[in-house]
């Protein structure tokens, strides 16, 4: 590192919301997966060695025969993919056009301009408790206020709203996963979308649905999407105040950053200008190359995955049943990369990893992160998604060893 | 499209900022040039006939050997490409490191981050009159108050501060592309850029410094970038209050969207987490093989470049000599993409634009969109960047015959 005689001191330009930007401990937590004797069920991040790697290759090779590959696009995605995306939806109980759909650099630029697109600073979000990390760090560019999301609750909209009033905005949107969330694993059933709507409906608000694990049910019947439910009773997607992000991060690949939001055209076009303004377009090869991948193996390719994840994931319910100790509770996903666990009210999961780390080896992600209120100090996150079957009754076994002597 | 019953009314949860964002002029002509007998002056963008096609697929096979490249990645940027990146910026007279360089997804989402990082609604940020479109359309999102930027201008920093304060906020920034700028085509000498870093030292604000075109010098001395002028002065990067935006989209193919931030490391940590929060990271094949592409020919490629457009610039210039009436003058640009033509008073460049596309099939930008108060009306801006000389040569003499009945 270069150093010179002085630092300049940045405090006076910056602007007031970077008080609200802290590092992610789940990407700091990435930095430790470099050592090959930690055991790790912390990154959620699919398994690299099931990537259809040679049909990337071939899809690339094949684009790059055209130096348009290379060159600049147009903000609201390729064609041929909003195409290929806006048919996915329809499977999904969707129907909508290529209208209704932008192409993304995954999901989490979606959650970004959402937050640009919905919130000023002081509004209200509503986010459950706990909810993805990366959407509190994306909405938090926009500092606004969030209050907890909860179907089962009864609080009056308009109190709610008189809440929001009181903090200096209003109440915006809600966001959620609503199958096999990150980080709990756990679904919420069609009871509760019908609920979560009502309110939503009520509240006269927005609802951003994170389908980032939908495709990977592993057992139980498939719930369909909020998007779909609100569609098919307020009649099409045009009427219909539901957002909804997808990704192509787990289920083809993440590192090419590809993702899509499909809603009614009014919020596409809005978000074709913050895309315009913010990176012009996603790569344009990038785009191609999944247009291509999608359409040769994306459900024979879902099949395979749901069949190695689902392995993984009763492994480690497995596990689990059979070391932790009395005290310790965990969700039993359906699909998706996680189970979310509870240990008694008196741990610490933050000292617990720091003693895993050190003892046994063994990482995972403390709850209390994903919490906007701070609480959840006593959760935890594993992820199943990256470790062999072995590596999980090994993991587990460390685990529920250190977790008795707590 | 499918049609429901009714639609969502939007209005009521929509941010405070959508009222700013504004499709780009440019953007929307791009879809124009999708019509084969229009003579186009219009995007700027480079010429896809000249992409390192063949290295890129090369590298890109080699990169998907390790599926690794198809996996999440750090926030920060590929590590080879930062060291590289760095080495670069060292050639340029900045000394540092890779601590001192984040990857964007092209200076563009430098932008949109830069804006995040130092904007507060109603902080004023210096720019020029004109300046590039979608620097406004980033900074436009965090909703600032525009003054103008111009180092032969004297105001005493405390008049423009009381200014600012008076706005709501306080100077934060200035930006400006000081070599070959979008849209002007023009070059701020070395006593304009000493001038330039006195003000901002004067006010205690950032200097974001576009440098996407600056390899692309066609005659004329290199003159020293600022921040290589403001580092040899404080006394290295550190102490600098230049941040540099870089980017490959001019000198190797824009569509894979690869750029950089060069700045003292406190601001790359910011940067950190405002990309981890908005898009985790940039594509990491697209990376690995920028990476691998730069290392083989950066040199090579942008001498051949610099050849091929310095002609199409010498094509321009002649053209305009030849066929312009009275009244309209144009810059004469060292380096770059760009001729920036000022009509009479009298005329309206968007106006003219309507005849051109209808009667002599000839695009350009009108030059009202690049001035953030709305003046420039009788400016347009010509790129000579994607014409043949030929191209160029028939395309100024039909602008010329429009120009001369207007």
């Amino acid at each position: 590192m270069y150093v010179g005689e002085d630092v300049m001191d940045w405090t006076g330009v910056l602007a007031r919301r970077m008080g609200r930007m802290k590092a992610s401990e789940i990407r700091e937590l990435l930095k430790l997966l470099d050592q090959p004797d930690i055991l790790s069920f912390a990154g959620g991040i699919p398994d690299a060695t099931l990537f259809p790697t040679a049909a990337y290759e071939r899809a690339m090779g094949e684009a790059l025969q055209n130096p348009a590959a290379l060159q600049y696009s147009v903000s609201e995605g390729y064609g041929p993919l909003r195409a290929w995306v806006a048919d996915h939806m329809i499977s999904l109980g969707v129907p909508c056009g290529p209208e209704n759909i932008i192409i993304t650099s995954g999901s989490q630029q979606a959650l970004d301009y959402l937050g640009k697109l919905l919130l000023t600073p002081r509004d209200t979000a509503l986010v459950g408790w706990p909810t993805y990390l990366g959407a509190l760090g994306a909405f938090n560019a926009c500092e606004p206020r969030y209050a907890p999301l909860d179907p089962w609750r009864n609080v009056a909209p308009n109190e709610m709203q008189a809440e929001a009033e009181a903090a200096g905005g209003k109440v915006k949107m809600a966001y959620l996963s609503p199958d096999f969330a990150n980080p709990t694993g756990e679904t919420l059933d069609a009871s509760g979308r019908a609920r979560l709507l009502d309110q939503a409906r009520a509240l006269d608000i927005a609802v951003i649905e994170d389908g980032a694990y939908q495709a990977l049910r592993y057992n139980g019947e498939a719930i369909p999407s909020l998007q779909a439910m609100d569609v098919a009773e307020v009649g099409g997607i045009e009427a219909s105040r539901v957002i909804y992000c997808g990704s192509f991060s787990k289920v083809l690949a993440p590192g090419l950053r590809v993702g899509w939001v499909c809603a009614a055209s009014p919020v596409i076009e809005r978000l074709v200008l913050l895309k315009q303004a913010a990176d012009l377009h996603s790569p344009t090869l990038n785009q191609i190359a999944t247009d291509r991948v999608a359409r040769e193996l994306f459900d024979t390719h879902v099949a395979k995955l749901r069949q190695v994840y689902s392995a993984r994931r009763d492994a480690m319910l497995d596990a689990l049943d059979r070391h932790m100790p009395e005290g310790v509770t965990w969700t039993r996903p359906e699909g998706g990369m996680f189970v979310w666990v509870t240990l008694p009210e008196r741990m610490d999961a933050a000292e617990v990893l720091a003693q895993s780390l050190s003892s046994e080896r063994v990482a995972f992600v403390p709850g209390g992160a994903f919490h906007a209120d701070g609480s959840g100090r006593n959760t935890l996150r594993l992820s199943f998604s990256c470790a062999s079957e072995a590596q999980i009754a090994e993991g587990m076994e460390r685990l529920g060893r250190l977790l008795r002597v707590q």
